[in-house]
């Protein structure tokens, strides 16, 4: 009971080592130990490539759905790409609906349409809706299981209406007041019911300041509202205010983690749903794309320093600290990047209050600037015992510090402006930046100056 | 309606413009156009220091408390500093007493005791038992306003019972069942005793497979509790199992995103709690820390340049080519790095699967090292025609991609083994180790064949 996260830890860690020993009936015997789905899916996430298919073979019939929502959306897709389309099916009229829509976007075509037609209509009518919005929308998202009731009945009615439900659909925090057409007009509150006299009708007792999420809006936006507003649920409409479904924070939750993730794996070249335990051979294959890009990154500052070669020769002690000029670059760069694509994914920055951060970035740069400046001019000099050096040192690092901070600040908006993810390629055209300039800068000087 | 993001960047830049403009009564009427707290709260963290202290000053005083709860927590104490305890204490009345202890927490321990002391009994009371926990346990994230009934009662009595309250606590979705004693029993969902017959007892119809936390939890092992089991509320309970409060999803989300955060800001070493709108001096004060740190890795790097000057006098294209080994470990190296730390924090890794992974990163290391070896050693021997430095660098990059991979995988435990954040840490350690591997390898051998 206490220490949950501990007891999964240690279970995960009995159990890779009864994979690795091949002990497969011990391997069973912690999987049925009544587990629930979303830890078994976390186990099978958690082991390697071979173990996970050794595992998922052992999953009882009647939890592999589960199991399978609760999987990433890769190895969903290899799981499933081994069914058959009743199977697939069947597992479906199990699930939510946006959690089914999700998964067969992972198979072909011609396999979704199997898996269709051998549904019922009415579960059918449902995921298709859901699949005709684009699985990053408001409408991909949504849940199509809700609660309507008409504004004009009692809360008396509505309670008894209520009770001849099973249950309620989970995450069950308002019903939906709609019109005869369906059209949304407000929520009444669960709880607002509960501590409402009965004999009021759900028009007097309902909510209309609701927020209202059109199908269409982006499913980060839909998070922010969830984030801002502290929503449990939320319902969602179409153009003409039909309400088409509901979105409930549990699925908010997966947006913003995964949106969160992104900037951090982005920023290494890494795929956000990048897998743990991927195979070698694939996981190589994705690395050495982000490698040959900043090949041609590293390529650029070697071609810089090129250019240089006489002088170099001439001061060996340039090729001594040329990376500093370079590495400070980047660094200082770096945070400004980090500080922009943060503050874009939170909403911060608008176009007028961009402008005062940047001034703040350049008064900001232009005071490390001088400050490490000098500090590395003092030991520049101290160790090669050459002013010159230090003074040219010293005005690359003030150089390419400005020079950073504008290119952070400024790099993100431009490449969002042109459709492009700055958290993917801001760190690798900034580097790029930073390596030319510092060693252009600090080079071009000494040039100037020696030869 | 639609476009609710839309809208709010359209304010927070119409906003930003009458403050610029010095246009204040054009800022009061935006400002008081019926927005919400969460949305002045935004609008005030997306403004420049300057701006923030007249938009401040311009919130009605009804809204403070709810405003100052959506601020960060820089923000709250700069804001609360100014205020008289009393002020603080009235505002604390209004709000959550998981909300107020975080804001108390920001303040000096004499006006937080100042605060206490001009409270009423039952709030002090409260706030005591919330202020004893670390603020990030579940105690510390918990409100203490939950619905408790006894087992025995009937559901026809819980309903009477629950109508005689106006409001029930924001995002009730159980009712949590306790002892004589206040030990926590099992939850009564509240969808659960709407379908279920108004005759039964409670006992009969309550849940008692719940995620019990204990108070002492760390939040990052709550909020992975709460996503993997989509909850909506949990309750917390003391060493002895007695109910001292429960947790909601909205506080959980904050968790979320700062943990989600926390990686990517430290990455570049940068706060988590870092404000984009911090004024400049304070700005540069925590940049400089940082450049500090990474000079110190950069003069490693150099001194072992330094080591080899005579070599590079004498073929100066290994200066030219240098940087080039350098980077690409940095790269390999960072990717893996971000990968473990990611894997780390969905709770992926564990001591036997981690093993697997060290092998995989090897073997994927040796894969696209040979691959970009072979390519930069073409490209350098068509660039200086000599076949001895291409075989070289070849050789280095296979020799610091693997040891890049190595360092990578292997840091973050070593780091967190020592209580060191593998993310604030892990990079710099990083850099210096292929920094210094490569300029080591590279040149290294470069002195054997040429010197």
């Amino acid at each position: 009971m206490a220490q949950q996260s501990e007891k999964a830890r240690a279970k995960l860690h009995s159990l890779n080592a009864a994979l690795e020993s091949g002990a497969m009936a011990q391997v069973k015997r912690i999987l049925n130990s009544g587990l629930a789905p979303v830890d078994i899916a976390h186990l099978i996430e958690s082991s390697p490539p071979k173990a996970r298919k050794v595992l998922w073979e052992m999953v009882e019939k009647e939890l592999e759905g589960e199991v399978l929502q609760n999987l990433s959306e890769e190895l969903q897709s290899h799981f499933l790409s081994d069914m058959s389309a009743e199977e697939v099916a069947d597992i479906a009229a199990e699930l939510d609906t946006d959690d089914v829509a999700d998964m067969l976007q992972q198979l072909p075509e011609r396999v979704t349409q199997e898996v269709l037609e051998s549904m019922d209509q009415q579960d059918r009518a449902r995921l298709e809706s859901v699949l005709g919005y684009a699985e990053d929308s408001a409408g991909g998202l949504m849940n199509t299981d809700t609660i309507t009731i008409r504004p004009d009945i009692t809360l008396e009615v509505v309670l008894r209406y209520l009770r001849r439900h099973k249950s309620l659909p989970a995450t069950t925090d308002n019903l939906l007041v709609v019109s005869r057409n369906n059209e949304f007009i407000g929520t009444l509150p669960i709880s607002k019911l509960l501590v409402s006299d009965p004999n009021q009708t759900v028009r007097e007792v309902m909510s209309t300041d609701v927020k209202i999420i059109p199908a269409s809006m982006h499913d980060t936006d839909v998070a922010k509202l969830f984030e801002r507003h502290d929503l449990v649920s939320a319902p969602v409409v179409d153009e003409d205010g039909i309400l088409v479904g509901r979105i409930t924070i549990d699925d908010v939750v997966d947006v913003i983690r995964e949106t969160a993730d992104h900037s951090l794996m982005s920023m290494a070249g890494l795929d956000d749903e990048e897998d743990t335990f991927a195979p070698a051979l694939k996981t190589s294959r994705r690395r050495a794309v982000w490698l040959g890009i900043n090949l041609l990154t590293a390529l650029a500052a070697s071609a810089v320093i090129g250019l240089f070669d006489k002088t170099i020769e001439q001061v060996v002690a340039l090729a001594v600290l040329m990376p500093i000029v370079a590495s400070m670059g980047g660094i200082a760069g770096s945070q400004v990047l980090t500080l922009v694509i943060r503050g874009e994914a939170l909403g911060h920055l608008s176009g007028s209050n961009f402008r005062w951060l940047f001034n703040r970035e350049l008064i900001v740069a232009a005071i490390n600037g001088v400050l490490w400046a000098i500090v590395i001019a003092i030991i520049t000099f101290a160790w090669f015992r050459d002013p010159a050096i230090a003074i040219i040192i010293g005005s690359a690092i003030i150089i390419n510090l400005m020079v950073a901070a504008m290119s952070g600040a400024v790099l993100p908006m431009i490449l969002k402006a042109r459709g492009i993810d700055p958290a993917l390629a801001g760190s690798v055209i900034l580097t790029t930046v930073t390596d030319v300039v510092g060693f252009m800068s600090f080079l071009g000087l000494a040039t100037l100056f020696y030869l």
